[in-house]
């Protein structure tokens, strides 16, 4: 059995949950607190040195850290994997934009209002300014597609959703982003569906 | 004929024409001057609406950006791949790594040094902690294995070089980073190595 080192709060490991549960794919799930450094001890970090959440164990030893090699590691052989060279490579493209240009302003803006004391308007007006300059770029593209990458839906979308979806958490305000919004309810409408709090 | 839009500065780019140089892919270059803007002009923005470098146009009409979904598209089907599904996972596991953890550290402080005025010294002084942070990941796993994934050359290496090898740019000190400093000897000898100036 597989498994699966996280932490609930995380849009990281929805991601994670999000495609084992819609390939059914069961594994036994271990939380951990980030805001408690669980993710910083020795023992974590012989799993993952970047002391990180979601980490997969493998049952032979092997780990998998990082949340966008994960997705692509299970959804090799899926339909949530494009067939096309190119497009494969396009998914890829779509999960790079989301590590650097998307979460670490989407995600974090979140997660600032997450924790005990109130963000510095400062460091929160930076995290909005750059999180709406990706979500500019992800509007415009599903202006002319219905999902990110091949016309259907794909890690890539899973990837973009899981912090996308809980944007207002970090006081992003999309009510001027129909085509995410409509993208948004097409991917909660996909099979096999799990929310990040049941997930 | 391919073109890849590229500032010669980018290690980001630099990835792109290794590889391509180590793979004998002609292709036109065109330069863009990120520090002039010229990658943020309306033209440029319909190519890669995140207005970033490197960019690829294929003969198509098509576009790929992100770096290293660009590496991912041209090492497909070459020994810069690796062939077990674990380890391709693995090559993207470092490539998100690089991304997340390394670029925007190592590769930021190069740049803030690359700037007309001198950087502001906390700022500095962030860059610096976490990027000795991602080093000491590489400089442990380096301890164990000669390359970063399936003990041998490939895109994940590329990928970790390119802001790593002028890490020095930023003031990084390397002098206590032997397993690394062994690791950018032999990248530099693979056949066909082109320098970051040359490439």
């Amino acid at each position: 059995m597989l498994t699966l080192y996280d932490d609930p709060i995380s849009g990281n490991g929805y991601k994670v949950r999000l495609l084992l549960a819609q390939l059914n794919i069961p594994y036994d799930l271990i939380e951990l607190d980030i805001l408690k450094q669980e993710t910083r001890t020795p023992e974590f970090l012989r799993k993952n040195p970047n002391g990180r959440i979601p980490t997969i164990a493998f049952d032979d030893g092997r780990y998998l850290s990082e949340s966008n090699a994960i997705l692509f590691y299970f959804a090799q052989g899926t339909p949530f994997w494009p067939d096309d060279r190119y497009d494969q490579a396009d998914a890829v493209r779509w999960m790079c934009f989301e590590q650097y240009s998307h979460e670490p302003y989407v995600a974090v803006a979140r997660f600032l209002h997450h924790l005990p004391d109130p963000p510095a308007p400062d460091l929160l007006a930076e995290k909005h300014e750059k999180g709406y300059a990706a979500l500019k770029i992800m509007e415009q593209h599903l202006g002319t597609s219905a999902y990110f990458v091949a016309n259907r839906y794909t890690i890539a979308d899973i990837a973009l959703y899981a912090y996308t979806h809980v944007a207002e958490e970090g006081k992003f305000d999309l009510s001027g982003y129909a085509n995410i919004k409509s993208w948004l309810h097409r991917v909660k409408e996909q099979p096999r569906h799990v929310t990040m709090r049941s997930g």
